[in-house]
């Protein structure tokens, strides 16, 4: 997986609403009704992850779920991380 | 839900592996197989904390599961919070 560049990283992140950058990574946090449907989310988001073999850091607090994405392997954002978060954002 | 002092606090961690203290908090970190096996975990977790009405954190990175109680409400830990690591920790 090749490192996206700046200007790859600016543009792709101008098609994924609600995703913003932090250092080597993408991330957006969701605000759910409660727990429960942030557990719902959450599974959701996981069955994306294991069909793209590419998985978020995820971190819920109650009702609000966090995803972190990034390719550890390339050390920074690739092809990977934009499809995933892509996905994710057509989650209705 | 009254605080726990720091005797009371060290006295029940005493009583519950894999907890450390974390300032108000708790937190255990849990090592699974693999992301499903770190899902399935989670939701077990979730469900113990759903009966509880009582929510942990929960930070999933792949096979590893970050999971830190607090007492929001009264502003440290209390008895919700060793109760449910108790909970958690039954889980085999």
């Amino acid at each position: 997986m090749q490192l996206l560049t700046d200007d790859e990283i600016t543009a792709a992140l101008g098609s994924l609403p609600d995703w913003e950058r932090a250092g080597d990574s993408i991330t957006r946090t969701a605000e759910l009704a409660d727990f429960r449907a942030a557990m719902l989310y959450v599974n959701a988001v996981a069955y994306l992850a294991e069909q793209a073999g590419h998985h978020p850091d995820i971190l819920i607090q109650w009702n609000k779920v966090t995803l972190t994405l990034s390719t550890h392997s390339a050390g920074g954002l690739t092809a990977a991380d934009i499809a995933l978060a892509g996905q994710i954002n057509s989650l209705p």
